[in-house]
């Protein structure tokens, strides 16, 4: 972070201060020189539109607004640095919108710190494995696993971008969850146990924390028995 | 690691010694105080046996070194601390050796610390992302590969612990590898194209540098054309 010469912070809206505070929160711990930090306003994605075509119209939005902040504030070129939640390449579209703006004839080079993603700090928190013993492991989304249920033949799924337990839609018997949210955060929260006795503990739970701070971030492991023994 | 009073580096042998060379290194640069850093000789998996009982003979041979060493090092309790090479909850054994220490009656409170794994590392250092747009991820390892060819209908592989060129196995075409060895070490290797193209130079380069270094440790993201597109 120090060694960029700008820094650009999404602005999400008020529903979502808390991120771009904690985003604040660390350019002030982190940086020992003069770093432009900068906010810009981030493009929302239309929520009633296709999803691969509001997911476009998203990311050529963003870009556009990168492209406007890097001819204000870096007229003649340097280091811009973006601050990712986790690590860049799961779930995330800097890398895609990066591309966009070198296919649109901004010179880049692209250098990627690696961070801790959020099934780290999950199977941190619970001082658990990610994977049984030698088996598979599919990260998948709340969207597939809606649509597909329970991904093939794996032991072990993640589920990320959930917008709403999708756990709910698999028969819950043999399968044990461990769900996190905030994490990391002083907001953190964990649930562990049977899904069947879990899922709706965290669906609650889920509900009561997103109407008290307005936004939630969840990630969740689940694990078919057994799948350590075999 | 400064919160420790009692830190264990595994010894693997004169062939890995690198590896035990960068812990010892590892150690010189972060501890600030006297924490007690002691070696031990890491007991060797069976490869002749069958794999289940190999390994569960071999996790109780490492849960005795460690018996051994908190015994004659911590015999009044205390903090233990273990270096995990990325992080411990991906084909890592230490938190289901620290489980048997349990079960065999040593009290334990265990803690992780999450790290980078090296498929972070691999995708940082090829600068792409680890999931197709809003697509699912399978991490397996190389002895899945072989035994059940792609993963499902995954469209992004990851395959970790393969002791060789196991992607040999699949029909190439359309498919294509990010292949890292020796990430974030100064031997880092990098090599990426269409699978058919960049098999081969993968199964030389990685029988040269294993030679040349006297062991390997590689990881490999493979990704079904098109995938992004869907």
């Amino acid at each position: 972070m120090n060694e960029a010469d700008l820094i650009l912070l999404p602005d999400k809206g008020a529903a979502k201060s808390d991120l771009i505070d904690l985003r604040r929160a660390i350019c002030d711990h982190a940086l020992t020189g003069p770093v432009r930090v900068v906010e810009f306003a981030m493009p929302e994605r239309d929520a009633a539109a296709a999803y691969a075509h509001a997911v476009d119209d998203w990311h050529a939005a963003i870009a556009a607004q990168w492209r406007a902040c890097i001819a204000e504030h870096l007229p003649a070129g340097g280091r811009l640095a973006l601050l990712v939640w986790g690590d860049p390449s799961l779930y995330d579209s800097t890398l895609r919108i990066a591309e966009r703006l070198e296919a649109g004839g901004q010179p880049l080079r692209v250098r990627v710190v690696p961070g801790l993603t959020s099934i780290q700090l999950l199977t941190a928190a619970h001082a658990i494995p990610l994977n049984a013993l030698a088996g598979a492991v599919t990260i998948t989304t709340g969207r597939l696993l809606r649509a597909h249920g329970w991904p093939g033949d794996a032991d072990t799924a993640v589920v990320m971008l959930d917008a709403g337990c999708a756990f709910e839609v698999l028969a819950p018997q043999g399968v044990s969850i461990w769900w996190g949210a905030y994490l990391g955060m002083a907001q953190e929260v964990l649930i562990h146990g049977p899904l069947a006795e879990a899922a709706p503990r965290i669906a609650a739970q889920r509900a009561e924390l997103r109407a008290r701070h307005g936004w939630i971030m969840d990630v969740y492991l689940m694990r078919k028995e057994q799948a350590d023994a075999k």
